[in-house]
């Protein structure tokens, strides 16, 4: 099979890696808006060859795009005209709602399927792809009955491939549902690090204390600023409900410790421990 | 040498593994307010045996306080009045500026090293204990011009033999960093927690999605609020100022979504991306 991995960054050319490794691509082109991005994806050997979007399109069964989510807006409809009509598009944005509104009334709607891996890691480019980056995660599929069912079961067997499991969501439930689990993480993380770094230049150098908590914690804070404008964008009321429970939930925390009610804040952080029950590793 | 380690937990626990494996210790000595703990404790080979506080103080030439911050400011007194002559009292305390000022006329204030080595991870308890849990970390010593020489000369050569690096701070200064880098993690992990938990109650299961991002800014949600609250209550001020500076940038962050401004936002992440210079892994 032909596939075509337009942005083989840390998410595209993760899954260039695994698809090549595993069989599923016999070939693999890359699409990429800088020279250098393309030569780095050719030398890792990530994709064999690196050619224009249509020239490209025209000759997959696949096209995997794997770009931010505003490009990708504008992108998806374009591609869905330049595949060949048994090829299927996959995308795997970090937002579904406005994407699959985007192409709502396209013609060829059906050889879509919206996919979002949740897989990732803090860094970014050709250079941060790694292997078995999406083994064993959930790969949430949206809005599937709106996609052709021989299409569908290819992405199915391509995420299977890489020993994903399959969760159905439509597109709204799922743009909620990332706000809480993805979205906020990284804004709290980015927050974090734009505060401590202010205190730093104050303070003097307070990281040499800085250990593997802090370093868990503020490690989302490395990411790449344009792939998160774009969410903020593309998923602005799910975000803004988020983090207006955040800060009333920290305003409260503060609040308690600043009225000395310790006692409190510890019935808060037992709460708080049931996580645990979500992730126990 | 005999070191005696009051509370086997995490950090009393992984201390007491690895002087056991380095020969730094000959014979360890736990103190446990749990017999389930001391039980555990001797099963899992941290110490020799338990016993009582007073009767193990009396033949040990180091003992070790790993237990919350609140007891510790208690029983710290109490120890110096117990120890041999040349004994020395190292504690492991997160907040040090409280401890310090309890033994600050102490006749015996000599004997006593304040420390914190910055180390741990969210699980508690002497099953929590793991080897290597200081290894190239950095053992913060505060007022050492307080200790006696040979006391200080011993804590340096016990943190040394476990390859951790000194950093050495007055105790006020302490708190204000272990606040930034230590404490405000726990806090915006916990309140993470809370926020999303709240959520999950009215939306169902949300966490099929969770992903590596999700899990390492959460995991220190797991944390013991036992020893939470305590630090909360010893370091509040610092800690209302760290808390009012991250509320007042979220704050901003969540207006600039609400008003649109997406390339702000952009602006305010890469300065936030600078945490690469301090934490470049």
């Amino acid at each position: 099979m032909t596939i075509t991995i337009v942005g083989t960054g840390l998410i595209g050319g993760s899954l260039a890696l695994d698809l090549r490794a595993n069989g599923f691509a016999e070939r693999l082109i890359g699409v990429e808006h800088t020279s250098d991005h393309a030569v780095e994806a050719i030398q890792k050997g990530l994709v064999d060859e690196c050619m224009e979007l249509a020239i490209a399109c025209a000759q997959s069964d696949v096209v995997v795009l794997a770009v931010p989510v505003n490009p990708m807006l504008h992108m998806l409809p374009n591609v869905l005209d330049l595949i060949p009509a048994n090829g299927v598009v996959i995308d795997m944005g970090s937002t579904k709602h406005a994407l699959c509104k985007a192409v709502d009334n396209h013609p060829r709607r059906g050889r879509y399927v919206a996919a979002h891996p949740m897989a990732g890691t803090e860094y970014s480019g050709p250079s941060a792809a790694i292997p078995h980056l999406f083994h064993a995660k959930a790969a949430i599929l949206c809005e599937t009955e709106r996609s052709d069912p021989d299409a569908l079961k290819l992405a199915e067997r391509l995420f299977k491939s890489l020993f994903m499991r399959m969760v159905y969501m439509n597109p709204a439930e799922h743009d909620v549902h990332a706000a809480y689990v993805s979205h906020i993480s990284h804004i709290t993380s980015y927050v974090l690090a734009l505060t401590v770094l202010e205190k730093e230049k104050s303070e003097g150098n307070i990281f040499n204390m800085a250990s593997g908590g802090f370093a868990s914690t503020v490690r989302l804070a490395k990411s790449p600023p344009k792939m998160w404008r774009d969410i903020y964008e593309q998923n602005t009321e799910n975000i803004l409900d988020v983090l207006n429970a955040y800060i009333e939930n920290m305003t409260q925390f503060r609040n308690l410790i600043q009225e000395g009610q310790f006692d409190h804040t510890f019935s808060l952080m037992e709460e708080a421990n049931q996580i645990r029950r979500i992730l126990p590793n």
